[in-house]
């Protein structure tokens, strides 16, 4: 077939970490792709200011004028790494307007403006793949929209942000505490000098609402997911979680529930002997139920410039090959996973269900324990676990683990109990998974 | 498009718990499954001589003439989960001749004839669809042959025989014997009332080969793996094993090192802080190194009706699509992930490299340590912890772990060390991999 021989053509737009990674990593492993895919890849064209002379750019056209390289006819494939929301919305909007497919690794262009993105993508007949803006070189896009296929999905809870992960690892490994962490991962280039993204949840809700979607087959919803960071976490909560069994992972879920889906990222503590419980330092790990195939984990390198460039190059092999097999190159496999997205309510965070693991620091006086467990036994929430630990300036640090709990119920309840007298500060609450599948 | 409404139509050939599992996962999940393909799934003809009233098999022709079967015109999909060699081999090759695409979960036979079957696929321009062969529910062919596409895989160490796992974890846990345990897992129907296929390494060497090939592009060829069971690993090993930071693991390891590939199964000490030393009980997992990705793990069901149906239903879903956007079905992906396949050569086992843990019991004299240590010295061989145990039953068990030497160098100074007269008993040597990246 002729169309095969002809090699694919790649217009690369920005050279920084993930499109460089993905630059080399298409010239260094050239000769494998082609053996893989029968086809040989070009890259015609980079879309960059930049000057890379450690790169190989012989032959490739450079320029700073992103929508002129989209429209050019030697370009099959559109390769968007350079981050953030514009341009690059409107780079890729014209690209897709120009029968270009689409490869991107930018998870919050995609989360904010997924739907409108993947409309146009329907409408002109192309693809907008996007393995890259999940998990770095974890394949969790591919995993859930073709490997569990066959499966309902029941919930997900993915560690989705590196940085995060490193910084909840060193407070528990080392009793460290959270700015003093933070702090060496800013030296160290894991977090940003403005962090507020990556601690604050913001990219893994990010993530997790292009992982729900993929999921469940749901419109992207970003402005719906709750989100918590991990910046109010203290050595002292940790160590009591691991006192307990548990360690405090900042995840990402979606769950399924009777009434809706729950879309949520917050501090969370999962029993130890999870083996997610057990992915430490800058690693991604995504743990998902399925009603056939029942809990399936994935682990690996969530960001970096190798990892990020596998993912992408992933997916220009599959659109490849697309190319190379399909009438129109539109693709095989429904962009969210599913052919109809449905429209499921998204609870609100009152409307949401998990366990709690609270720490109320009180006077020592008789009665103060019978108090708290009255009010939380009146508002129906089952004490799972109640520890009280040594004193702390004239204070007892009381913590206790409940059962699942409608968030509405736990709050009232906890109002209550702030109000008590011998109650000082505010209460700690922490959400708590078992994860049971 | 008018071919995209017909159902696809699958024949089922065994109705034993896998086929009957992706029966009614493909009953069940018929709309989910639908949104996701655009296309229906009906099933036309069952390949059993068994009853099963527990199953909804209305308007499904049964027959136990699979070779009549498989050359029906209403049949586009043959899904082959009978298991053993023969019938199997003739009726899926009778399938291929008569342009039948083809999903099995069938590892032996594909291990020792996948060669002949693939050919005959490629010849007829169908597919042999193999998810579930290797690892149950976790979709790790796909993730090799397309997630991990822009990569050159360096080597992948799996645990992908859940009897074993269940019995060396058992084994650890609670400090029993392999006899005992073997017992317990043949009660609860982990094990085979003959367990030689399951703790002799022989499936795992059947999965192992199939990895392998996905990984390298390199023909199936079970025969040059070299397979250890874990039959003789005692209580004491374990604990010996763990005293000194390690869990031992019955791997599946395939490597590609300068000079070849290694295949290889056996009982490996592997540090305890790594994921994949987390893996408990009857579950399964893949840890595989690639060069752009680093290293990424994924964790699942190795067996079980719910978790092969999902795989085998995931391989029809994928087929469905290529049947409605290809032009012949022949699918868009090489069979064993690349289009060539290179004759590497497979190394044998004198010539594979890994580091060991021994154990050598030897009379209380002064001088046998230094006996020891010299033999390994004088054969190059680095020692990387030594450790004397308590005295048992007169004899003082000495216990070494190495750096990684060629195992023809550690025949050698092995048959030097058991030839010293201070030593009793046979030298228990169990390999060792630190599974750096």
């Amino acid at each position: 077939m002729e169309c095969d021989v002809k090699p694919v053509r790649l217009a690369i737009l920005g050279l920084g970490t993930v499109g460089g990674g993905a630059l080399k990593l298409l010239q260094e492993n050239a000769a494998e792709i082609k053996r893989r895919t029968g086809r040989e890849i070009q890259i015609t064209h980079v879309g960059t200011r930049r000057s890379r002379p450690d790169l190989e750019l012989e032959g490739i056209q450079q320029s700073d004028d992103l929508m002129h390289i989209v429209r050019q006819p030697d370009v099959d494939v559109v390769v968007e790494v350079m981050g953030g929301i514009h341009p690059a919305y409107e780079v890729i909007m014209e690209a897709i307007k120009h029968g270009k497919q689409v490869v991107t690794a930018n998870k919050a262009l995609l989360a904010e403006h997924g739907n409108e993105l993947f409309k146009a993508a329907e409408d002109n007949a192309v693809q907008v793949a996007y393995e890259a803006a999940v998990a770095g070189g974890i394949p969790i896009i591919k995993v859930i929209r073709e490997g569990l296929a066959a499966n309902r999905i029941e919930w997900l809870a993915g560690i989705i942000n590196g940085t995060g992960n490193f910084i909840l690892t060193e407070m528990r490994d080392k009793g460290r505490a959270f700015t003093d962490v933070l702090k060496e991962a800013q030296e160290l280039g894991y977090a940003e000098a403005d962090p507020t993204f990556d601690v604050e949840g913001i990219d893994a809700a990010h993530k997790l609402t292009i992982l729900a979607s993929c999921a469940f087959g749901i419109p992207l919803q970003f402005d719906k997911v709750y989100t918590e960071g991990i910046s109010k976490i203290t050595a002292q909560d940790v160590k009591y979680a691991e006192e307990l069994g548990f360690r405090i992972k900042h995840l990402g879920i979606a769950r399924r529930v009777e009434n809706g889906i729950e879309l949520r990222v917050h501090p969370t503590l999962i029993p130890e002997e999870e083996l997610i419980a057990n992915v430490n330092g800058v690693k991604n790990a995504v743990l998902v139920q399925a009603h056939a195939v029942g809990p399936t984990l994935y682990y690996g390198a969530g960001a970096g410039a190798g990892p990020t460039a596998s993912a992408v190059v992933a997916d220009i092999v599959d659109i490849v090959r697309d190319i190379s097999y399909t009438e129109d190159g539109a693709g095989t496999i429904p962009q969210l996973a599913f052919e109809a997205l449905t429209d499921v309510p998204i609870l609100k965070r009152e409307e949401m269900t998990t366990g709690y693991y609270l720490r109320v620091d009180a006077e020592d006086q008789t009665g103060v324990l019978a108090d708290i467990t009255t009010i939380l036994s009146r508002a129906g929430i089952s004490i799972d676990a109640i520890m009280q630990q040594s004193r702390l300036k004239d204070l007892i640090p009381i913590v206790i683990l409940t059962d699942p709990v409608v968030e509405s119920k736990m709050d009232e309840a906890l109002a209550k109990i702030q109000a008590l007298p011998a109650i000082h500060g505010e209460i700690v609450r922490i959400r708590l998974e078992s994860l049971d599948s």
